[in-house]
């Protein structure tokens, strides 16, 4: 069996910017030139996310939306009280939505539907540099 | 290293439809006799998941509940706006519950708990075909 | 390819109660001498989960705070009406939250964020013993 870890660096604005890392991801798998396997999406962090989306503007403007109605920025948590940093609502939000997604390659494809576009969301409240790490197991 | 990639086809009614399909997936890794491995359930698209439940009437009605609290269908989504299908709330579902969950097979068994089912929830506002991805490496 | 398979047994307070299972994990990593490959974290049931959090006492109670107004205990659900357990609330939560995280494991280092803990989370509203799987491909 083969493991390959690859690193994709991506700068964000935090406050729940959602970026389109799918060609990134495609590019990986194109390069190893992957036939079968499973791609894990993951990045580190307790203020980050990976999952899927349209990636179209208005979703871009609903799923913020929905985040600040299950855990909004304004209100006051436990954690601000101790530690000041203010991100209370990105640690809440992220483990909700969890640190990675995975997905089938299958004839050398990466299976995702026509409108699904895997993203980064950083939740954190400041700009800053992520790691998305993309292990194929193949 | 072997990769196997299966696809169930499922008739969905959309409306956070929620099938299960854990019959489906022990009768895979039945057929191909996995001792032990890892099996990813995936459905692709940007308005269905993959999640666990314990199947019975009244959780049926409570899911679709909790949902319809997060993210409600009668809601004005920016998505709707622009292209006018109606699905908003379908595609907040889909990116907070995910595309995929994955199970072990340890000892010929796939890993489930006693009230715990695999299912597909199709959110879509319309009946579909959905093809769900069971890929099992061993 | 090897599939390892080990369980750890935890004791559980039930009702939300979150467990840092991290060094539990960083240790069966070491002990297999894992250089490069996939860890996955699974707990089998229907009312426990698997997700990450900065483990720290202001977010242990915020966790809490953020799935009581998501899916609050004292609401009456569908599924205690059927079966008067009282869980109906932790069933809505662990399908939300989900069963499994995985995880990269890169030059022999289970790749965590400084402020990231792998926790479980029992979301029952009574004492359980819990088993965690963790599988590792490599």
């Amino acid at each position: 069996m083969t493991v390959i870890n690859e690193k994709i660096n991506i700068q964000t604005k935090g406050f729940t910017d959602i970026i389109n890392i799918t060609d990134d991801i495609i590019a990986i798998v194109d390069k190893h030139k992957i036939e079968n396997g499973h791609v894990l999406i993951y990045v580190p962090g307790s203020t980050a996310s990976i999952t899927t989306v349209e990636y179209e503007p208005g979703l871009l403007k609903d799923l913020p939306e929905a985040f600040e109605k299950f855990a909004p920025m304004e209100h006051t948590y436990h954690h601000d009280e101790t530690w000041h940093d203010g991100n209370g609502y990105a640690h809440v939000r992220a483990s909700m939505v969890g640190n990675s997604e995975s997905f089938p390659v299958i004839s050398k494809e990466l299976y995702l539907g026509t409108w699904q576009q895997i993203i980064l969301i950083d939740f954190d409240n400041k700009p800053r540099t992520r790691s998305v790490i993309v292990q194929i197991i193949y």
